[in-house]
């Protein structure tokens, strides 16, 4: 029996690499999928009045196995009655992990090394300052003073910090599996969850979130062997360029992983390469780290690598593990090939070359 | 007669590298000041139970023409009672513009060339998440709900602005002199202040710094001819490192700033290189942007670069522009003839030894 994934190009070059990543699914499994295209976005809140329209999250919720998102475009004014609809869209179908992982076979650290990276970053995708409960008041002199509110949950906190360690250990068995095989392996220590934190300013919050990642460790006999680290968030970023090959699993709140998240695609050469999954009990969505990149939508020349990797890692969430593997491998040889690439990567490939390239290797 | 300079070297390498940094002002111009320093920090609280005395904030309020802190160690557990002095004293003495310099001859970016970076970070030092106002609540199952609040006012806001503007404005002139003078310049483009802010998400809190910062533009004529640009917190992460060479002078609410800046140091090379001021109407406080660094403190062989750099800051603001030219030319020959560097520079000197080399070149 088919199973149906929503597809949500969204705005921008979402809709110039969601095509190719369905293209790649149905390349790797032949007629089982069936694709639905579902409206959201900027531009059809500029058309409608409505960026995420309610039966968009009723079809993803009712009818669909998986998804994938492209990208959304941010008005830089803010405008009135305007939300962004993928984080409304992760709130509505709790997608409570966003899983970004960020990997390069090798990468110059802080001591002229080459060293390769691996690192998995688990964002959490429910709470922090995304809960957007803002308001505006006056000061006594008529000047406008605006608050928002930083909701840290010790629940999400703790639900967040099982992932970061089910990973950490599904990784580390995964990865004695592939030495015994003789592949050559990122991450070579033992499994290792840093948590991102800022508890020396926000003691109580980040202090919540801190101290919840690090009572997971104790709820299973596995997660014993699990090293665990905390960096200051500030700290984080600069480690992550100096020495960054000593990060396996990364787990942070929400506004955190967003930032580290787009400091590790420029670690690894371009954000067009950085895939994640929007994980929850409901759907999981497969969306790239990148934004909708105005500058060269519709000119045909974005890096569709990111969206195909997303949708290997929604193949794996759906058990198709051998062929999220294929379109994986493809990928890996087109970039270490480095003859079909697009502009971001320095070359001067099409989307619709580099998509060609990765169907033909796959 | 004679000026008076507060320094509270509070923890760990703080200790080891605010001397080297009253040496070389007292090098530069002897005689001229009179240092007295002033206990804080974590160590101090574990001693007394006070991690600021009021003592030192009043006599860095009533006797000190400026002042050097060093570095405070962050407790990862709560500790009762604590809360980091230097946060604390930003506030009780109004410091409310952090100002931190990022520069490098050269530096590779994404596209492999070798770029001079020289940025200036501009980070709001008095509210945002940094008011620490939290508090813990408890949901219907009894799990722990924390929320922080982050507070933007539209006076912290343009206040912040203002600061950019006018060294955007500064340095352009500055630039100017160089010029014509022979002098090769980092930054070779029309004066420019990117604005930092996440207002896709946070449109109430992060809108209102970002309309603040742009209707400062219009407050003075000279202003018009500054370039203004945008930059998402994550993307500007990015950015940061693919194209460093596109940044003047970057503005940013108190945490993104705190995160960018540490990134920035990531891309010139160390944070041993980095220094700020904090910047006010009551004293200026120069200060290292690295922190305690306990697994290096006691050595001998924390970099001294960074608070040499915070000093000569510190005579700018004092109007000593020529003692803090020669200080600043000192540590670029240093640098450039890549000799007499610590650890963190890959290289194997002292704290002492930089110091010295530091002072015989001035
Ligand atoms: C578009 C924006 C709301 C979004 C976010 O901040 O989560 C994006 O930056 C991302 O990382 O997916
Ligand atoms: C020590 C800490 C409170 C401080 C901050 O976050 O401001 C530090 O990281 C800095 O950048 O000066």
């Amino acid at each position: 029996e088919k199973l149906t994934i929503g597809l949500i190009p969204a705005d921008g070059i979402g809709k110039e690499v969601i095509p190719p990543a369905a293209e790649v699914m149905d390349a790797v499994l032949p007629g089982k999928f069936e694709f639905i295209t579902l409206p959201a976005g900027f531009e059809l809140f500029q058309q409608t009045g409505v960026a995420l329209p309610e039966e968009t999250v009723e079809t993803l919720r009712t009818k669909c196995q998986g998804a994938l998102f492209g990208a959304v475009s941010s008005p830089s004014h803010k405008v009135a009655g305007y939300s962004s609809p993928i984080v409304a869209l992760r709130k509505k179908l709790q997608t409570y992990a966003n899983i970004r992982p960020v990997s390069s076979p090798s990468v110059r650290n802080a001591k002229n090394q080459d060293v390769p990276v691996d690192m998995l970053i688990i964002r959490e995708n429910t709470e922090c300052l995304y809960i957007k409960s803002e308001r505006l008041e006056t000061d006594e002199n008529g000047a406008k003073v605006a608050y928002a509110d930083r909701k840290i949950t010790e629940f999400a906190s703790k639900r967040i910090g099982r992932v970061a360690f089910e990973q950490a250990v599904a990784r580390g068995k995964l990865r004695e599996q592939q030495k015994q095989q003789g592949i050559k392996v990122g991450w070579t220590g033992k499994p290792k969850v840093t948590i991102v934190h800022k508890s020396n300013v926000l003691s109580v919050s980040d202090g919540l979130f801190r101290e919840s990642v690090l009572a997971v460790k104790n709820e299973k006999p596995e997660y014993a062997d699990v090293d665990v680290e905390e960096q200051l968030v500030d700290s984080m970023v600069y480690r992550m360029f100096r020495e960054p090959e000593k990060f396996d699993v990364v787990v942070a709140p929400n506004m955190y992983g967003d930032i580290i998240s787009d400091g590790a695609a420029a670690l690894v050469g371009s954000l067009g390469l950085v895939p994640s999954t929007n994980f929850g009990d409901v759907v999981v969505i497969g969306e790239p780290v990148h934004g909708s990149a105005p500058d060269i939508a519709g000119k045909g020349i974005a890096n569709p690598i990111a969206s195909i990797r997303s949708a290997a890692m929604l193949l794996e969430n759906l058990n198709f593990t051998a062929e999220a593997a294929k379109i994986y491998n493809s990928v890996d040889k087109l970039l270490s090939e480095g003859k079909i690439l697009t502009p971001d990567l320095g070359g001067n490939a099409t989307t619709k070359d580099v998509t060609a390239a990765i169907i033909s290797n796959l």
